[in-house]
């Protein structure tokens, strides 16, 4: 038998599985996922040597493969790290059950009771790099919501995974649900996540974790509904009639507070009414912070004089996620011109307008398209703790059925339950 | 300049205009649409002489081409079928409009204040074959729904087709909505279709409407998000306390009152216990109506003695869509065994129980992973007006995003609104 034949056999199997054990975690009740989820948390928490020695073998060849310095400090478990890994398991726990909510119900003129009820989906595929935690997070978020998962992590963290997806099938086995609900694809090759991709008739949604060049792979070869987790563009507009002080807090927050993540502000657009007494007091906080500034030609003329250093800005600049202390400003002669460059360089992710005029607002907030849009707050904010969802999978830059942070209900579909009694057509 | 180029950059222009227009239909009033959709309807109603004539020539080449009847009879305009369309346009005109609807609304404890609000999904792309009225239908839909447009119809019906998409286009011009809100790709060239499908940065959802063989290449070939209307493999069980009469009822109706449709039944699964009685009376009735009886060996030794004609079923017969006088038959003993049938058969659209027994209902409800399931009804309730969504796009196989019957607001998306003072993280 050749290899690929055994693969392809291998993931069929896993894929098959998961879907029969979907069809029971389905209809589980609250409770006994609870208890599954509680029971793992003990695991984790018991197996904390165990979980050390594992990782410690991905690290050590992350070392000998001289992988960079953040990329190591994303895969390294320190017992601080395990126990938190524990305690979201058991937040997870304590969040409201997503399966069964009644979401809408009518009762037609032909006496037919139509109940629109939330379900899961079924099985979810989550393909995700580096960071081994996202293999318990990701369990458990499908656990709760009654869906039953296939993970397939990167190879540096193969030990870590393999260790937690162990921890995560006793969890199942002691109380008593499918064991098939949580699996881990147990190998690395890309001809494993090709053929799973395929697998259309077992597995109804991919959720792709990870770089750009992951989910374009997965995006071009899935037959399979893709929910992507892209990058995040996003921006400031800073109105003319910005509160001064507000301006000044908010855009540093959204460039400064973390750089690295996807909905810190890449972009500041800023009223050209606003601009020559406004920048310069913005562009002075952002230098404190060590932000480099790109700038238009009508930034650069009020920032040169001013004494504050900038580099000339590219069209490119106003389309690249950073993801570092650079910032790329423009001045602007409208709201209607700051919706438009929000709307052709952003990602769709998450932009705000700094305004006390409340039409501008509106324009904005109506006019900008993107997952989620704030007047007078922080781009920040855009996460599932915030939003109150509780625990996040990711945050969706896609349009189709879920949009901005995916929670527990993000993870469900729904289907109509309809009672009548006897009614034909 | 090679044809493939020219072809390319056709379907980029549209696309890339279609983006444009659905920022600009996205933030219309309500009014605005309506007036647009029923100078629609007007206009196709005085230029019904210059629809019938360019139908004629798709009848003329389809003769030529001898394409089947009942194609043939779905391509065909009529002056009664012409009122019906722009009858069907007043009506969309007159559906509540989805847009700006408030779904959830939260105000977190740091004061800010989140509002998750529908709004359109962006630029769809419909393909479809055949039936011309198509056209219209969704192009009202998706107006009416914020979206803007790219219809790609079969060559069968290319002259109809560019008629009516010239008539929208008058419409969206006398009612001063951006032209290329709707916009009908000129060219039934596949490689047309293919280049449509990689346009991911203009196009945020495929809708196929068609036969397995196009929405198969679909699926396969797009970058895009695709929600399916694929096949429905519907099944109705009788359960052992089924009310006999309505068993019979029920049954007859859901596979003859129309077989040619996706919510028609393909399968039958009958309790054991019920079937020596039963399963006679319902067999007669469905023979009444020309029915074929495809039968497993207990049905065969139930209806043979009692003189009724059968044919033996494979294991292939559960899993087709018959579209057709036929129907499989199968004797199961339990509601658990008629749940996992029809989970391994089915296609997930739509399932029947009949019974009494609430505890049976329940279980058949929850266990059952279709679109929708139905407790003492016909399988033929499935669409968007019988659910009271009012006119549909398609009935969605799909489980993200839209499952079922999509209406207009399953032809929307949503954005999160939040509203701040300065928030800062």
């Amino acid at each position: 038998m050749k290899e690929t034949d055994s693969i392809h056999e291998l993931v069929e199997g896993i894929a098959r599985q998961a879907r029969a054990a979907a069809l029971q975690t389905a209809v589980l009740s609250t409770e006994q996922k609870n208890r599954a989820l509680n029971i793992l948390a003990d695991l984790i928490e018991e197996n904390a040597a165990l979980l050390l020695n594992e990782n410690a073998r991905d690290l050590s060849t992350a070392r000998s493969l001289e992988l960079a310095k953040p990329m190591i400090e994303r895969l390294t478990f320190t017992p601080e790290r395990i126990k938190a890994m524990a305690a979201g398991v058991r937040e997870v726990a304590a969040l409201p059950d997503p399966v069964g909510e009644e979401l809408e119900r009518t009762v037609r003129p032909n006496g037919l009771d139509i109940r629109k009820v939330r379900v899961p989906i079924g099985v979810i595929g989550i393909i995700y790099e580096s960071r081994p935690n996202v293999t318990v997070d990701c369990a458990v978020l499908c656990l709760k919501s009654g869906n039953a998962c296939i993970l397939r992590g990167g190879k540096e963290a193969i030990h870590s995974n393999l260790a937690l997806a162990e921890l995560i099938r006793q969890a199942l086995q002691k109380s008593g649900l499918p064991e098939h609900a949580v699996q881990i694809i147990p190998t690395t090759d890309r001809y494993a996540l090709n053929e799973l991709l395929k697998l259309s008739q077992y597995v109804h949604c991919i959720i792709p974790r990870g770089g750009e060049g992951l989910i374009r792979f997965i995006t071009e070869n899935s037959r399979i509904p893709v929910i992507k987790h892209f990058d995040g563009i996003c921006s400031v507009y800073v109105d003319k009639a910005a509160d001064p002080a507000m301006a000044v807090a908010v855009t540093v927050n959204a460039k400064t507070q973390r750089v690295s993540v996807c909905n810190a502000a890449e972009n500041l657009f800023i009223h050209r009414a606003c601009a020559p007494e406004l920048l310069p007091a913005i562009a002075r906080a952002l230098r404190e912070k060590d932000v480099e500034l790109r700038v238009d030609d009508r930034a650069a003329a009020i920032l040169e004089p001013a004494g504050i250093p900038t580099v000339p800005a590219t069209e490119d600049d106003y389309r690249t996620e950073y993801l570092d202390a650079i910032i790329a400003i423009k001045v602007v002669d409208s709201v209607e011109e700051a919706i438009t460059d929000i709307n052709q360089y952003g990602s769709g992710h998450s932009e705000s307008i700094i305004t006390a005029d409340a039409e501008a607002a509106r324009l904005f907030l109506a006019g900008v398209d993107a997952s989620t849009v704030y007047h007078n707050a922080s781009t920040r904010f855009t996460d599932g703790n915030e939003f109150g969802l509780g625990a996040e999978i990711g945050i969706s830059t896609d349009r189709l059925h879920a949009r901005g942070p995916m929670g527990l209900r993000e993870l469900c579909t729904y289907k109509y339950q309809v009672h009548g009694t006897g009614q034909i057509k």
